[in-house]
Order: C-alpha cells, then structure tokens, then sequence
C-alpha cells in the first residue's frame, strides 16, 4: 500500500467544470496544482477563481487530462511523451475510447490509469466550478492490464483526497455499466420529453409527477450528450437494441389489442414488462449505496401561502425528528402542496403527533 | 350556473383507493354516501373506515362507478338503468373505452358525464383511502355531445368540493394526452428499469440521481398496469411507435459511429434527440399548472450523521425564508447528502448568510 498523501505536483490540462473543481479541491487541501487550457482565457479564469497557478510546471506527480472526450486520448498521450516520469489519467465519462486511442498511437500504458469522476452538474465550464463537487461521488478507475500498480494507487489517493469514493473496473465493463445506469436513461428521458413538443397546451397540463421525474434529466445540454454517446456508441447501440426489442413486443402486444380486446398473450406481455422494470428498480442501490430501506412516510399537506414550507421545517426541526428523506409533490391548482418525510418506522409517531399539535393537517 | 352545494344523495360503486377516498372527502363535508361493492366483505371495511353506509339508498342524485376499467362500462350502464333520474359517472383512467361499451349497451348518454380524478397512489384499496386525496388535484370531466348541461355541472361540483381542480376534455383527447404524459412514461421507465434486471452488482452501483429519477414510477403494480395499457392501447400504441422510430434513427446513427467514428449527420440525429428532449421538457408546466420559475438555489452540504436534516430544516425555519422547492440529493458512499433549496432570487442571499452562521457548508 502506497501511503496517504496529497500529490506534490499536480496538473491539470483542460478547466472546464471537473478539471476547475479538481484543481479548487486540491489547493484547498495544500496540493501545488498548475493550470492549461487551449484557450488561455479559460486557464486564467479558473487561475484567479482559485484552481491553481498557470506558470511552467516542474515534472509534476501526477496530469489530469479534463478535456472534451474527443480529444482525451490525444491529450493523454501527449502528456505522456512531454513528461517521462509523470503518471496520467482523465477523467471521460467513456474510457474504451480512450484507451483505443492510446493503444493506436503506442503510448506507455504503465504511466496511464483512465478514471471517471461521476460528478457532472447541469452546469458547465470553469465558473461552475466548485471545490466539493466530488464530495461523497462514485470515481471509476479503468486500469488496463499494463497499467502500474504505482499510477493506480496515485490515481485513487487523489480521488479520495477530493471526498470521492473510490471504484475500479475494466473499461469495458465502465462503458457497459455507464450505458445502462447513465447513456439510456438519458436517452430515454429525452425520447419521452420529446412527445411532448408538440402536444396541446390542454394535454401538457396533466402533467403529473411520474413525467415530472422522468423527464427532470431531459433539460441535458445536447452538444455534451452527443460527444458522450457517439464516445460510447457500440456500448450504447446494444443497451438500446435489447430495449427496443422489448419496445417492439409492447407496440405488438397493444396493436393485438386495439384489433381484438382479448387478443392471446397480449395482456402477459405487457405484464411482464410492467414486472421486469420492478425487478430491475428493486436493484437500484438506495442512500448512500445501501440497499433500500424501508422507511416510514409522514405526508403533511402544505398551504399554497408564503412561509408554509419555512414553517413546516422550523416545526420538524423543534420536533427533534432525524429525517431520512424528503420529498415535495405539487398537486396542480392553487390549493396544497404535499410533504413526504421518511423517518424509521420507530420515530413517525411522535412526529406525526407533534405535527398536528402545530396545527398541521397530516395526509391520512 | 348551478349552485354550489354537496349533493345530497352520492351513491359509490367500487370501494377501493378512489371509492373510498372519496366517499370519505364527501361524508366529511356532510354528504350522505351509500357504498357498494362486489365483495361485501370490501364495502363493509370502507363503511368501517368511515366511507358512507352500506344501507340501500333511494334514488341518488349523483352515482360515481369506481370499478377497475374492464367491468366500468357495464357497471355504468346498469346504474344508468336502475335509477333512471340519477346523473353517473365513472373515475377510470381512459375513458374512450367506457363510451364504447355504453353506445354499444345503447345507454341514455345524458344523464352521464365520464371523469378522471388524477389522483393515483403507490398503494391501492380501501385501507389506503384518504380524504384529502383529491386536494389540488387535476379532475379532468370528459363530456360526449349528448351530455347534459346539469349531469356535468353536477360532477363538477362534486370534483371541487372535494378539493380538486376541473378541467374539461374530449374524450379522444384525454386519452391521447394521458398516452403521452401518464401512460408511455410509466411504460419507458419500466423498459429503462428492465435493463437492470441482470446487470452485474458492480455497474449496478454506479446508478446516480438521473437513473433514479427517470425509473421512480418503475415500482408500479403490473396488475393495474395492463389493465390501464389495454384499455388505452390505440392511443398509447401511436405514441410508442412515434418514439420507437425515434429510437431506431438513434440505434442507426449509433451503429454508424461504431462502424464509423465520421459518419455523416450521425452526431446530428443524436443532438436533435436531445435537443427535441429539452423543447419537450420546456413545456411542462411548473410548480402548481404555472409556468416554470427560475428560483435561485442553495446547496447545502449535510453530513450523514443522525439528526442533520433535522438540524438544517429547524435552521432553514429560522431564518424566516419562503422555500418553494426542497431537494435532496445523495451521493455514493459515506459523506454526504446535498439539500437544494430554491427560493427566489432576492432571499438567496439572506438564507445563504443565515445558513453559514449557523455553521452549514454551502456547496459553492
């Protein structure tokens, strides 16, 4: 095991919103952190926000590479021939890419440990930037098979110096499990919102809060995505091509029925897609990467007045209550809004008793 | 205009989650409710509840049919039959298929006025019943040409003075609008969902808020499911096939790139998908029907220690703000939970001070 230490020297190449929060993360914590950006706008910009100085670095410990996808690997193997002693990463959120064009340009692989800080905003760019962007995140290391022990330790101990929590796969396996949880879903998200750009006003308003959720992601800015898709395309392609079979079992299924309303097997195929998406939800680790636990919902109905939400905190706070969660429904019209505290089972009774003794109207 | 006034006579037939609760909003408000139900058994647990009587009633001036969808058409039809001056109505969640079953019956369609409260629970049957379950919920009224002036007037009565917001549709639009703002979505996050069912624990573990987010409504009952899809199936189906031809242009675009990291207008289909996604989601209205509001946002960094979400909502109360959103947002691991709070511009500041001498981290 490599000891704990912040790196002496590190640089970061590129200072868009991750290579701006990793350099503010690790001035803050004493690190020496040097700046470079094509555009020396930029590399001053995050320089005078507090991300690091832009002068000529000695050899440093460690370069960060926080360029767009597109030009990782050409970063990355540049770094590597300018200094011969230094360990490399970056931080795309596809690594095969990457490492592809590594291999194709004959770069050391053993000075190399791709990695992906899953810490994106909806933000982008150096102002976004924010020192504890990666405070409690998931950061992938995609180690090769070449890779040195050395480069992948160095490369762990700055992601945790950050506050991030440290994973490792193969690259294959990053730009597969990324596919799923992160590439379709957003897809996805954006094909449903996409029915809605030319829908009636009077259709749009019964917009609840299951389109409300799935959509939330869909507000994404379009050039990022592509870069990220197109880096992740075959990956990508064969999440989607087993979704839209499933699809297309679902369209046949509702076809049958609109033809004949007890058309053979049709009602199980749409059962079962009901039940897989349960099955699959069921794995979505909860809080913290704990498996979910069950909590219990206190639902208090909140007055559309000024200072109601502010009063239903103060009154939870002086109840003394440890809240799990918290969730904010809005119901359309001017009337209520709905409050869903999650506690331990253990504690909803007496929240709920101290919630109505102030006045609160409980929801059942 | 007719008056505003509770009906006197309700009669309900089908006691489970909306029977029930609506039975319960109507006897609170001093109506007299009879209750019915194909299990005895049922309709004895919603009197017991506090839902109505289970006595046999003279003739209602409103009976509302609360059955599941498939036996709603011929449950309206009897009642229209065997109290021939009472208005009726039904709450399924299409309604296409209810008017088809009562022209087909010959039913007297003046005296009905088909509805659809938007008011759906994670859990059903009586003992999920609430009173307040209608508060500043959409109740959509869906009239045929033949109605009545007087049975429309009279359910929308009964939807407002049970705290609900009535709109007015046609038929064929509030099935086509719930295709695209209800039912695909469920759909689509049950297929996204569905991707995880055999993904390994490792890439399982990297699931952020997006992927939470769009799956939420994934946990939905099958049983419930199927009926409402086949019910809505023609409508649901167009807009399926609208999005899965959406959804092959991108697997082609996507399969281009594989083969090819310059294929022409690929990168293109793939950020039109997207940026089609951003004009849809644009569309939904904000909190309360209005449109979105740009509130400005406080993150707050809360430690994982028990009682810090107590502690913040007791400090956020204090300092007297007006909270129009609250969200909470885990990351991985250990460290830390991020509470965002959107307030308007102007209190951001203040809540901001207020919070750090309280000694909170704001996160940027």
């Amino acid at each position: 095991m490599t000891e704990r230490r912040v790196p002496a020297g590190v640089h970061i190449i590129g200072t868009g919103l991750i290579g701006t929060s990793l350099g503010l993360a690790l001035t803050r914590s004493g690190g020496t952190v040097t700046l470079e950006d094509l555009s020396s706008t930029n590399a001053a910009l995050a320089r005078d926000l507090g991300a690091g100085q832009t002068s000529t670095a000695a050899e440093p410990d460690l370069v960060v590479v926080a360029t767009p996808p597109d030009v990782t690997a050409a970063c990355v193997a540049a770094a590597l021939e300018r200094w011969p002693a230094a360990v490399v990463t970056d931080v795309a959120s596809v690594k095969g890419l990457v490492i592809d064009g590594l291999r194709s340009r004959g770069a050391d692989l053993t000075r190399f440990c791709g990695s992906h800080p899953m810490a994106g905003r909806e933000r982008s760019g150096a102002v976004a930037g924010r020192h504890d962007l990666f405070h409690g995140r998931a950061w992938v290391l995609t180690p090769t098979p070449e890779t040195g022990a050395d480069a992948r330790a160095l490369v762990a101990e700055v992601a945790r110096s950050v506050g991030a929590e440290v994973l490792t796969l193969e690259p294959v396996e990053h730009d597969a499990a990324v596919a799923s949880v992160s590439h379709v879903p957003q897809l996805m998200a954006s094909l449903v919102a996409a029915r809605l750009e030319h829908l009636a006003e009077s259709s749009v308003a019964l917009s609840g809060q299951g389109i409300r959720d799935v959509t939330r992601i869909a507000a994404s800015d379009p050039h990022l995505w592509t870069q990220i898709l197109s880096g992740n395309a075959t990956a990508v392609r064969e999440v989607l091509v087993s979704l839209a079979g499933d699809l297309d079992g679902v369209i046949e299924a509702l076809e049958a029925l609109g033809a004949d309303d007890d058309a053979p097997g049709a009602r199980g195929t749409l059962a079962r897609a009901i039940a897989a998406g349960n099955a699959g939800h069921a794995r979505i680790p909860g809080k913290h990467g704990a498996a979910p636990t069950a909590y219990a919902t206190v639902r208090v109905l909140i007055p559309d007045e000024p200072g109601q939400l502010g009063r239903l905190f103060a009154d939870v706070g002086s109840t003394g209550t440890n809240i799990e969660e918290f969730h904010l429904d809005h119901g359309l019209g001017q009337a209520f809004g709905l409050a869903e505290i999650d506690v331990v089972p253990a504690a909803a009774a007496a929240l709920s008793d101290g919630l109505e003794q102030r006045g609160w109207r409980l929801h059942g």
